[in-house]
């Protein structure tokens, strides 16, 4: 029998009612014949519910282990509801905590990176012929024997490195859309979904501010081959694969469109720093000072001063809610940097176009200018990867600029997509 | 430096105000020079919500397993909040489940035995000068892996066998009364705090259906040797000493009253089968098949039937949740048994006297019975044990009887004790 690993987010599970259909719906892949590993989130508003708790109980930051001990109650009442639910459907099923099941992290609190995946007892569950459900988004560290939490996406991370782990046909993931679309509906509306995306394309979409799947999973199905199939749990419509497979089987279409997607992204702020030394050293002394406050940067442009003589400014971008820790850190250390200014912009858009075909096709930057030109949008920062290229707007233009590239990149569809808003985590 | 455990009930931890009051105390206990092990319940109303939940999503009795993987998620929240309370009061504190405290059970879920407490973190905590917070109600059994809870009064069995395995000086039960009472103040307006009990009355008065402390808790006191303090939560006052300890001190009062307390318990109920034929081996027969129900009776009287030739009645009481089952369980085998009738009664109350100086004291049935008679209680059934006696009175009349009782044995106080409501889990 193939394994199927089905990934069910805090949405799909908000309620007892909604927990009773994601029964139904296991309990039916599971008598098609397969066997079911299930990971689930926490019930939809229960992770916000306890860190308002905990913000009750002490000033400040709650400390980081007992923080991951409370929130990981979340998942405990979810996965232990779903079971009940599917063994009143008459089938066998078995709840387990990260730690049951083996997810072996380091011991980073709240942001945990899996080291081992042993899932000796989901192993077992399923040769008794009961289906397993799993607690996402959390594992435990071996040295200290506490419990840790992965962090953002996790339950996705969760499901997808079971599924590496125990060899898994496909790893569902349930969310409230049909899938991957070629850009926002929100934001254009003529965004479609996509069948097929490559794991490398996805990374780099998940990277440009798209919700749907997080860009840990993927990076992690990416390395381990593990087949992500993303759809809705609110209809049986076949969703996105997402693979690694570029070679096309006999029969696909071998032309591959040059562009997959559009990301646009108005959770990162900018600072720059002006009149920085232009000398050797400076930009690492910076993001050490940077690095320090554990903010993840994203882009990063230093610009050639053309005003004053031996010095240069250097701009980035970064999450908002890191930008407080960013500017004081930097602020303390402004006589030791010797730089001059200290500015930031919270009303930046970072406009995005993935494609692995991208590689391969000359132009696209062109192409991507000139439709960004005509549609009156100023850019303000460039960053290319090798099939990513990312621009930053002013926010206001953000929906301007993703429309003129999704026209310009011949991705509009024929219909109006439905909207949709992100998942959680 | 002496140990300390205190355990706090779920209505100490009910809200995030609750919870940091309850550090407070915590935290003065560790400066005043203490060791301090803390057992906490889940917060409040959470266990009852989590039921209720676990009936939305299934019809019938929820899996016993997942029922327990559910409720041991309460726990973790006010566990996690609580440590991080202290924490934010400067002092260092960590937070462990059942299974990392080591508390080995047995895999009856739901009311899992103490198997083994193997409390090696929670000693390498204190060992660091950190109070250690420890989930009560809850274990996890070495050969199937899985999370237990040990059912009502969970948490005060946790705190008692901890304090066995550690050592620890006292155990203090924080509550929402002063300490254990001559009788429930709601029922006898002049009962009064008793400042010391026995560990063997106190096992009788719970028995009898004292609510402050469970009579598993008091049992595993007895047996280790645990000395337990009932005391408020809501005042620094001393309650109740429970001990072992019946040689008095130097300087304490020899005297000691012939009787400790009054209890009354209207939770019970009443089955009568009429007509067994009177065999040997038929009361076996019968509480067999109750047995079978997993149903706890408590009192048990056999009338010689006066009427019938050669049968006889046997009456019992047993937990009015238990009836159905029980009724259903001796309907199906009334041909086999070859009974005539079956009669049950929700309308009853026990009321009870306990106190360890019966054991020498001539005449305590007589006081007992003239001063029902002179209330004019009627008396259903009787019992008697080697320093308890309880009789089943209508339920209406049990106000009355109790406080007969009380005023006979000298138990009055001079003023008017305030009321008390039972605890949680």
């Amino acid at each position: 029998m193939s394994l199927i690993v089905q990934k069910f987010g805090g949405s799909s599970v908000a309620d007892a009612a909604s927990i009773r259909r994601v029964a139904q719906r296991i309990a039916a892949t599971r008598r098609a014949g397969h066997d079911v590993v299930v990971v689930v989130s926490a019930m939809g508003d229960t992770t916000d519910e306890l860190l308002d708790l905990a913000n009750q109980v002490v000033e400040g930051h709650p400390a980081p282990r007992e923080l991951d001990m409370l929130l990981t109650s979340g998942e405990r009442i979810s996965m232990a509801l779903l079971a009940m639910a599917i063994k009143g459907l008459g089938l066998e099923a078995r709840s387990y905590t990260g730690s049951q099941a083996g997810m072996i992290t380091d011991e980073r609190h709240g942001k945990a990176r899996i080291l081992e995946v042993a899932p000796r007892r989901i192993q077992e569950a399923i040769a008794d012929g009961a289906i397993a459900i799993v607690a996402g988004f959390q594992g435990f560290n071996r040295e200290t024997g506490d419990i840790t939490t992965l962090g953002r996406g996790g339950s996705d991370t969760t499901a997808v490195a079971l599924a590496a782990a125990m060899d898994a046909e496909v790893c569902e993931i349930y969310t409230d859309v049909d899938g991957i679309f070629t850009a926002d509906p929100r934001v254009v509306p003529k965004a479609h979904k996509v069948d097929r995306i490559t794991t490398e394309e996805m990374v780099e979409l998940a990277a440009a501010g798209a919700k749907v799947l997080y860009i840990r999973a993927v990076e992690f199905a990416r390395r381990h081959g593990v087949r992500i199939h993303v759809r809705s749990s609110f209809s049986d419509l076949e969703g996105t694969i997402v693979t690694n497979r570029t070679v096309p089987a006999e029969g696909e279409t071998v032309e591959e469109p040059v562009v997959a997607g559009v990301a646009t992204d108005l959770s990162e702020s900018k600072i720059t720093i002006v009149g920085v030394p232009d000398v050797p050293g400076k930009a690492a002394q910076i993001f050490t000072i940077v690095a320090d406050t554990l903010a993840n940067i994203d882009m990063i442009v230093q610009n050639v001063s053309t005003t004053r003589s031996g010095e240069t400014d250097i701009s980035f971008t970064l999450a908002k809610s890191d930008v407080p820790a960013v500017l004081a850190a930097l602020e303390a250390a402004r006589a030791e940097v010797g730089f001059a200014e200290l500015l930031h912009d919270d009303d930046i858009a970072k406009v995005s176009v993935v494609g692995a075909g991208m590689r391969s096709s000359a132009g696209v930057s062109a192409k991507l200018f000139t439709a960004l030109y005509e549609a009156g949008v100023n850019m303000e920062m460039i960053s290319t990867s090798e099939i990513r290229i990312s621009v930053v707007t002013r926010a206001s233009a953000a929906a301007t600029a993703a429309r003129a590239i999704h026209a310009a990149f011949g991705l509009d569809g024929e219909a109006d997509a439905v909207v949709y808003a992100g998942t959680g985590r």
